[in-house]
């Protein structure tokens, strides 16, 4: 099984190596995640499941069981990529999911319900500031509006859907009736360090923590760097500086003062006119805020503000805040994550019982389906960056895991 | 005379306005550039000039003298800009040349040596890092391993050349033997304030502020926003932030404490990935810094330095600092400046005798000839900015100081 699931990872990633130093870039809705969705269609037809294709692209691969039960169970991850990233995030899920399938089929196991893996499109938020997309539209949570939204170079949102041979205006299609599904259970790399320093196999999820996200343009005065005295500019640059300094000032206090975890990042930045003789004229940042704690996402946002506002004062350059997204958290399934917990026990493996700091596409699925996340380890917890990692055992240890979570759910 | 002025420069900057919400966008060695010089040629021509193109797209119109002294005395500027700039940065030292020599051909002034208006290719660094190419290469100035460097785009700067008719591999061809020139003038915007501050017309420069320019590489490491703890993060542009402060900060201190200016400035920062879910991972700043006093200059790069010594030892993100550029200021010619200042006198204008922050074309051709450097007011010291504005009485002035001074140089 190790030996499969590593080379059904690598065919999905177009690659004889798992970790490579440029890393694997793969965004939403472009030609490469295409191909590699691909794979997976064709992986899923080796293991004689039906493959369908939604509205949105998203890939429907499912063990049909004629004269049983309606509502499948299912299973699914994305296999897009931040730029750089990994072959894990994401992959980790989907490889899993078939793997469990195989594993299922192999031991002759009956469902009395469809099992499906699905394989989600456009579930990073690196190109156009939006995540999980396809899981969004599947649970009917999408807005039309964010069919606008440009990538850096200047490509729609709806552009890019287009592009892959879907049309945008029909999105909304590929929303299921919530008869289709009994559950929905997510696998996913961990992207931290908790199972690993509370020295357990696996991790089930209780929340996942959405994020607040803004964007925070600075507007100052553009001049010549050589000529405008320095007690007379109005720098762009120079203003979000501080900024910059606050935002990990303060979530580093916060997660101090308090036991819940928070993370603010500012992870985009750029600056116009961006020449080497010219004063920054408009600097845009982008601020991700995360925590399970809705309060204390509120508290780090609110802080921001007033922050913005003490620097607006004392330079003279004026800030602009637009709140992109602004999600409460996730609670996840209790009845789900103690079908996963006993899964494990039936497999001896030793569980943590954590939050998600990041989203994933079982948020939406929560939404509309009882749903479960299980974490395996990655290696230092590292994740969106070429280095990520993680083990061939703890990949079957997720199939094992998936395949008794979905042998139990589908006998009931 | 003022109405031709406006109307030449309308001409060359393609408009029939000289301030645009947007600017003017006409960067070095693009059509855009190249467009507005064959403008310049077309009015040179109906001047009675004849006009040359060297090697490196400079044109020098001349006015040719049978049988008078050979060695030309030139004035010129050039007729690029840095994106969304203004439509004088360059443009009224070309425009004040070619209308001297209308006000001295009217006046059926004969000179006893050549008079030459040269419009220089690429002044400004803000396409390619790196100023004052088209002087460059006639002073004989010119770096080949220059035309390596990219742009925002990945265009080289030799690639740049040859897409507009020109030939890299020649531009050093462009270089022009001593005897050909006596002296050089230029006029440019002040762009700052000194002028009206002093209440006078136009200033006369003592020495240019050549400048330093370092690029300074942050490399932290890339990681999940939402699952890093803040305390156990390289986050790039979190590192960068107190460094840009820094720079400001000490730029304004040794301004306190000094009688000289100096400026300094992050004017350019790109981070990577820039992706709204992953921890910067790679950062690089441009800074600016400008005096005419070198060691002032000096003073700030070694500050600089120890700052990001401390930056990287507090925060474990690594900082490199290239030095792109470091060029001792430029002194002008003292006797062409009481030239210029004679010229002011006999004309009833008030001189400010003064130093330039900016760079400017001369200060290569001062490497070579006696050259000197007149200052125009501009609108509250604006420039590199849409909002970039010189009145017609300015630039009328402008052409009067340098007939006059022509006038002089060419009877002698």
């Amino acid at each position: 099984m190790q030996n499969w699931l590593i080379e059904q990872l690598q065919r999905m990633n177009m690659s004889d190596a798992l970790v490579k130093p440029e890393g694997f870039t793969r965004e939403g809705y472009t030609s490469e995640e295409t191909n590699a969705i691909a794979v997976f269609k064709a992986i899923a037809e080796e293991l004689g499941l039906a493959v369908a294709e939604d509205a949105a692209g998203n890939i429907i691969a499912r063990w049909e069981v004629p004269g049983g039960e309606s509502a499948a169970v299912a299973t699914g991850s994305h296999l897009d990529t931040v730029p750089n990233g990994g072959a894990f995030d994401g992959g980790a899920g989907v490889v899993c999911g078939l793997g469990a399938v195989k594993m299922l089929k192999e031991a002759d196991f009956e469902p009395q319900r469809p099992i499906e893996v699905i394989c989600f499109r456009s579930e990073e938020s690196s190109r156009f500031g939006v995540s999980t997309i396809g899981s969004k539209a599947m649970s009917g949570l999408l807005d039309p509006a964010i069919g606008a939204l440009e990538d850096q170079h200047g490509t729609t949102l709806a552009e890019a859907v287009n592009s892959q041979g879907f049309d945008w205006q029909n999105l909304s299609k590929a929303k299921r009736p919530k008869e289709q599904l009994k559950s929905f259970v997510e696998l996913h790399i961990e992207q931290g360090m908790h199972i690993i320093e509370h020295k357990k196999n696996y991790g089930i999820v209780n929340g996942v923590a959405c994020p607040i996200r803004l964007a925070v343009t600075f507007s100052g005065k553009a001049g010549h760097t050589g000529t405008t005295p320095m007690d007379r500019r109005q720098d762009a640059l120079a203003a979000a500086a501080p900024f910059i300094s606050f935002v990990q000032e303060t979530a580093l206090q916060l997660n101090d003062s308090n036991g819940k975890s928070l993370m603010a990042t500012v992870s985009t930045l750029t600056s116009a006119p961006n020449s080497m003789n010219v004063i920054p004229q408009t600097v845009t940042a982008g601020v991700d805020i995360r925590s399970v704690d809705d309060s204390l996402k509120k508290k780090m946002a609110d802080a921001i503000r007033c922050e913005a506002e003490r620097i607006e004062q004392a330079t003279g350059v004026s800030i602009a805040i637009e709140v992109l997204v602004d999600n409460p958290s996730v609670l996840l399934d209790r009845s789900i994550a103690q079908e996963l917990a006993d899964a494990g026990e039936q497999e001896a493996y030793l569980v943590h019982r954590m939050d998600s700091g990041a989203g994933h596409d079982v948020m939406n699925m929560a939404q509309v389906w009882p749903s479960g996340l299980l974490f395996i380890p990655c290696k230092d917890g590292l994740s969106h960056h070429p280095d990520e990692y993680a083990t061939a055992e703890d990949l079957k240890m997720g199939v094992e895991l998936l395949a008794r979570f979905l042998m139990e759910a589908t006998t009931k």
